[in-house]
């Protein structure tokens, strides 16, 4: 049985562990305020271009996205993600449990646009409603698609413009930073948003994600929000380890490639075979239709999620790939389904 | 210039001022513990025929929605509301800022159904996301309407099969009640739902909320909650008085039956006069949709809530009546009215 | 039975409830939008010469002490008070419940110490302890002390300073000022703190409390916190009209000049008798130290708390006044009190 | 420069980040739902001989402590704990970040008090303030101390008869268990608490904490509240392995073992030297008192805290020894102390 679940089905990459065991017996200062998480916060500075900017290293994606968002919103503030936004659906109301009403926009792409924002701007017009604050965006989105640089530079003038907070859900950056269709660098990313997460757990890290707070008016006391909230990691060094690894040299971005090469490798059989997708999704999730004869099939083989009814016979299903999915499963999973495929 | 636009646009009635002022000197204990507390809180029990349940005086209804719901949850559970509920549009994430996602029915007609609930309940299927817990409804509704008999003993029916807490805001249940097409009683309402509030603050008293909660398990330490969050008035028989006074006869229903008769006059008119309307609203609340000329002509004598855009020339408004509004207002506006329309 | 329980046993003062019942027909904008209440905020602003502050009329003590904590401060920061604060003991942890710790002094008076602040700070020292940002104290307190100006003028400076937020409890603001050791005037007062209430439920009103901000950076999107927390009446003008008459004329102070009469009339006799107290209160609240079985004697005329147990034969009373003490029966229960105890 | 700081400035014992190197590239189920946390879950389960105990692995001890005690609560509900608890000092006031009052007892040695719990419930009597359900202990204490069966069987039964829950803090529980002076078990701990943790990040892991839940009543949905609050490792896998390993044998006892030990080898010759000491503890921490000249000489080669001025010319400061500290370093250190201390 092999997994395409998701992107967080095996450990860390060799390097990675390699490091850990490297260092295992160094005495280091506890909560992230060691030499390695010093160092990773450098190089994530330089390759951003942003020596001002803050990063701190929290461990998982929703940890993230509610600290950060709490930290960053007065109580009467809300936030505006797309319908399909992590933060909206499998965060088990992380948000709204510090205080915060989440506004959706339709986003059929799970991508949000200034169009829907403003939607969401017009609607609320007094104290009797939340206020409209934060706009929560994810790169890569939960369903695959990756914003282009177009998209950000309008998305972050529509932000400032109308004084609100654009954050960026990194859980996937680097399958976006990857994709074939990205014109975006980290550091255009840096300079168009208020903040953002370097996502690590989906892409080579055995934890970690690395926030990049941009904005000066959001740093202040950042750190007493992570302990509150639980995000301060007694051993903060193995977070800095793992990013010092990452983003040493182009390992972050390399991995990511992989993973997105897997992806693509069952989007082209996949199209070859002639079957359609849900969405138009670059990167490394992908949401093929097929048969549910066929889908019940490949499950005896492969895990995977189902993702949707499409009509009496048909199923959308989600495949993940990751930095460890191997290349030869890839292939023998396509072989198994042309052959089911045919023999039907 | 005559307000149509709410109902507590005035104080109270006549009686209930009378009341607090024969009684203004009397000592009282503080914080509901009165007699005057005690004795609204038996009539109301009689009048739903229910010894057994809890009545809590609050001041106004987003103070009792939020205490009432906020008590009633554990930190991970859901509300389910149609879109136009009050809690999901106008309490400025008071909800969510107690720490509870808002789920939200489309409900055209401001009514959610069994259907929109199992719909919530199918898609939140784990612990990634929030577990719908409590329904909240309103009736009359935030749009005029009221639920039937039928629809109340499904919806009930249906919360007790899916373990769900059926909660009923009655910020304008004196309206529902007196309806014309109502055919729910006060003793219905009390054994189909968990909760329910009694809205005094718009149906003649200076302000104020019975809270009835029937459910054993939903009774614990309430008062806890009540001054924990702000809802404890010091002199609290105020409020005890006041629904002696709405309680002690038929007050309460028959402030609200003329409240309808004026809103029914409005709507006759309307009607005769070829309007239609957003909505079928049968209670205090009514939405005709008006030539824009004709909205701006009006809005030079009377206050109105302008609802929605229909078209380039046509927009929904809002007029609201109450137990204070004098029918010789009413007839003025509808020959205002009448003038107008004949005069384009 | 008299009642020296509390300083809200009875209903409104006379004019107040002429001023209702004047304009009880009256149409009003809702939610403290209205002419009263701006009037009233007028006439608060011209009292401390402040036309810059905020105005916000409120239901209840509790419930304005959160609502301007919880918008005041993020997450991380903490509030400093006496250990014999409100917030501290009586408000069911409602500042907790917005998310912020609350740290005490032991004040053993009841008013907080710049040198007691400061212990606090130095005992604060990073992110793994909450930052102490708001100061609050009572003022009378909540043991009948009062707060000279120069004690004001140096909790101002040090708050100042080290960058805290001093913010007043004024439920009972007016026996503050009405004090005959009083040395603050309200304008004074808004001078030296941040942000204070006028309160008006113990001292005359059916209900309300007048928030006042000072500082600007504390006014920012007020009306939304007053919203979520359930703390924005329906029927604003009910609050406005009671302040109007209030602040009208002199009458604010004059009801609270005839509640501390009251208590220094007890206070004397009780003196001349040879009692001492738990705590020097020049207000209207007195702790006189009994025999408990003076106390038991008394009860069985006078409903008055329980404070604490002395010794095994005498405990501390709390007794309160208002402006609505009928002197008659402070004469009376004077009489009473020689009467046992000279037959002991 | 050796560092005596704290228990966590080492990575992992060898034999976990072998388990980790060994199972990295296999593929596992996300979220805690694999074979690895089940394994360990058993493993744990038949150590304390409760089949029906919940086992739940936590990312940090902060994050346990606050999921756990929010989850538990109801909103008016409060915490009672030793002033020394973790929760009342270095938590950034996370269990007040979700709604719930800390109380505190004096408790000079770290240990909280049937008696001091008592006086909490007697001072908290009616709904004007928070009402104490959950009693808060450490085991070994902040302080060092722990525990011994009669007072943890009297505790277990108090909170029984006065239905509070009783959750033990296990962060460094492996150091009290292997303590010279314990004589609880880890089943006698089953039994006696409700819910308590068994701290991994301070004893050889890189990080993690099994939370055991006892009483049943608190199970329910549990893992909802771990989500939601950010504390629902992707790889939860990762925690598992790490907990076979350290409850596979012996290893959580002897790890512990060793750093009592060296503890113990501190305290010895600290004594030896005539040094006093704060506070017994028999554990992994020791507070010896020092002078000042000797404690600035220590500074040049060893990091340790500071904990407190004893007087003029001398103070405590915290030794805290680990499964990692070298016996060879302690031994150093005490050489060093030795010269220092007889050239003065």
């Amino acid at each position: 049985m092999y997994s395409f679940l998701c992107d967080y089905s095996e450990g860390a990459h060799p390097r990675i562990l390699d490091a850990l065991t490297r260092t295992n017996l160094e005495q280091s200062d506890g909560y992230g305020l060691d030499v390695h998480c010093r160092n990773a916060a450098s190089l994530i500075k330089n390759k951003i271009a942003r020596e001002d900017a803050d990063v701190h290293f929290l461990v998982g994606g929703t940890q993230t996205n509610f600290i950060a968002i709490s930290a960053f919103l007065r109580a009467h503030e809300a936030v505006i993600t797309a319908k399909t936004g992590h933060i909206n659906v499998h965060e088990t109301g992380a948000v709204e449990a510090t205080g915060h009403k989440v506004l959706t926009g339709s986003s059929p792409d799970g991508k949000l646009t200034p169009k829907e924002i403003q939607a969401a701007l017009d609607y609320h017009e007094d104290e009797h409603m939340v206020k409209p604050r934060l706009v929560y965006i994810s790169n890569s989105t939960e369903i695959g698609s990756i914003y282009q640089k177009t998209e950000l530079v309008q998305l972050s003038e529509f932000c400032k413009n109308n004084k609100l907070i654009l954050y960026m859900d990194g859980a996937r950056l680097g399958s976006a930073l990857a994709s074939e269709e990205n014109d975006l660098s980290l550091s255009d990313i840096a300079t168009l948003v208020d903040a953002f997460y370097i996502g690590g757990t989906k892409n080579g890290a055995l934890m970690g994600e690395a926030l990049v707070i941009c904005k000066d008016e959001l740093k202040e006391d950042f750190r007493y929000h992570i302990k509150q909230k639980g995000g301060l990691l007694a051993k903060g060094w193995l977070l800095g380890i793992q990013f010092e690894e990452l983003f040493r040299d182009n390992l972050y971005v390399e991995l990511a490639s992989h993973a997105n090469q897997m992806a693509a490798l069952l989007s082209k059989s996949l199209r070859d075979l002639g079957f359609s997708f849900l969405v138009h999704s670059p990167s490394n999730q992908i949401f093929p239709i097929l048969p549910n004869v066929l889908i019940r099939k490949l499950e005896e083989d492969y895990s995977f999620y189902p993702w949707g009814k499409i009509d009496e016979d048909r199923s959308a299903i989600r495949l993940v790939t990751s930095w460890a999915t191997e290349e030869s499963a890839v292939r023998q999973f396509i072989e198994t389904l042309t052959q089911y495929h045919h023999s039907f």
